[in-house]
């Protein structure tokens, strides 16, 4: 199948997990839950979004977690900004990477961030100057990048201005995002192969929602197209608001049990994953909910047994 | 990708689906779901199972319910048999074709059929003679295909030696199972190919279990691998005895979505699939769960907010 032996997973669920929950997440239990995550071997970690109180109120205390988690050697901590005055805060909360907030639609674009996709990359430029001065690298995203909530699928021409849009930013790693699950492999590939083709210098990764059951179908496709960094969802917390009971991020647990099993190396403990998973469901038992924490992984292999009840007729 | 433009999808709800209901479902019921299917436009049903009413008490009513369904033209009524008594019953129903049991270890099928694989094989002989004197089709499979919950992975070589076994009898249409999701992407092919390769007269099809989250990635690379076969169950319905709660049967909805996304034809109708589903959720809450029933179809658009809140700071 041409797969790469290795990838890397990009753990979110402090962001995009957090920022779902219904009510207020203490700091101290935010802290602990990052710091848990850290154990399980992720190198990179969103831990927060700098955004305004008012748009994301579980975010608030996002420069206060910053102060308190641990910071393990050789792991990159990632954070999503909207504006320059999120990246400030970044700057001050000394994350290593920030991470670009954008639509790939208008529509979507105006609704997550009151402007028009284009006119939502305006900042961009004093950003990237302003980061230039800072050890913090910049990244991008193009959310809702294999369909739209309102206007459906989005066109390849879209993608391919809005990457050079960010060719000339000088911003090269692209995290492709399909924030309400309408990818299906065929357009993973088609999108993944001609920006690949288009901006060879790009990295691109992949975050993915399961709302329609194709995550992990996704997940191969990418890595058919060489992708070799995906983010996902401790538990599978984060969800959508377009479809407020379906399933959100592919969990953690499940796209890591599902490469390590095709033999492709994570590096990360799934079985320490599993146990974060485990904790979280006990804080958040609604929102929790993967497949591997129902039915466990498949080495976890159930006694034959001895005295056969006779079946069959 | 080099997909199939078309494939057929077998509902299997009525045999699959039923039997791990809890409680006895009315005849009327079930004729009346099997109706339904019907009108989507399936042509392959599996309406039930001929087995001992002690073994599976689900389908004592198996004949009865052959009686009073519906026969639209063109649609095959296929059911599972495990034995000649089985076979006799089927073709006093009349059903078209007959789907052997096998499982693919002997552990499992100690479990499944009270005997080891080879001697469980031992009543085919008869069957497939029995079989020819009438107008019933013989097709068989293999469960546990791609791992067992008891032996972990399947070699290869089983697999071989258990279809040169088929050949021998005369048998080429093999549905391989994924009976508890323990399938990936990767085994998938390595299967699929080299089974297409060694038995180049077989025609398989791939019954998918979700309960690892892997089932349609699965489907995807059986599709590359030339496979326009596969069955599903409307609702999800169908679960396995060694993950109690956790999905099971890919729901027909699913795959159906997902492959028509692809713009791959099933020429089954998405939407009746959908109303019997909600049917379905209605009659049994508990059983039923689906991706496409909580997310809806990418196509189910919403409508983009008039006036855009202001969000990020």
């Amino acid at each position: 199948m041409g797969l790469p032996k290795e990838v890397t997973i990009t753990e979110v669920c402090p962001r995009d997990g957090f920022q779902t929950l219904p009510g207020e997440v203490p700091t101290d239990v935010k802290v602990d839950i990052i710091n848990r995550i850290f154990e399980c071997g992720f190198k990179q970690v969103e831990v927060t979004s700098f955004v305004h109180p008012k748009a994301v109120p579980q975010m608030k205390d996002a420069d206060e977690v910053l102060k308190r988690i641990n910071r393990p050697e050789g792991v990159t901590l990632r954070a999503l900004i909207p504006n320059l005055r999120g990246l400030e805060r970044a700057i001050e909360a000394k994350v290593d990477k920030v991470k670009l907030m954008l639509s790939a639609t208008d529509s979507h674009s105006l609704n997550n961030a009151n402007a028009k996709t284009f006119d939502a990359m305006k900042d961009f430029e004093a950003i990237v100057k302003r980061a230039e001065t800072t050890d913090v690298k910049v990244g991008a995203s193009i959310s809702v990048a294999f369909g739209c909530p309102y206007e459906g699928p989005v066109p390849i021409e879209r993608h391919i201005e809005i990457c050079k849009r960010y060719e000339q930013l000088g911003i090269t790693e692209i995290s492709l995002a399909d924030t309400t699950g309408m990818a299906t492999p065929v357009n993973i590939k088609l999108v993944v192969s001609t920006l690949k083709e288009k901006f060879p210098s790009f990295h691109f990764s992949l975050h993915l929602h399961n709302t329609r059951g194709m995550a992990f179908a996704n997940a191969v496709a990418g890595l058919e197209e060489g992708i070799v960094d995906f983010d996902s969802s401790v538990g599978g917390l984060g969800g959508c608001p377009y479809a407020p009971n379906a399933s959100g991020n592919i969990a953690s647990e499940d796209i890591i049990h599902g490469f390590e099993e095709m033999g492709i190396k994570t590096n990360v403990d799934l079985d320490k994953v599993i146990d974060v998973a485990k904790h979280l469901r006990e804080l958040f038992p609604e929102q929790i909910d993967s497949f591997i924490l129902k039915a466990g992984k498949n080495s976890d292999l159930h006694i034959a047994p001895g005295k056969q009840k006779k079946i069959g007729e």
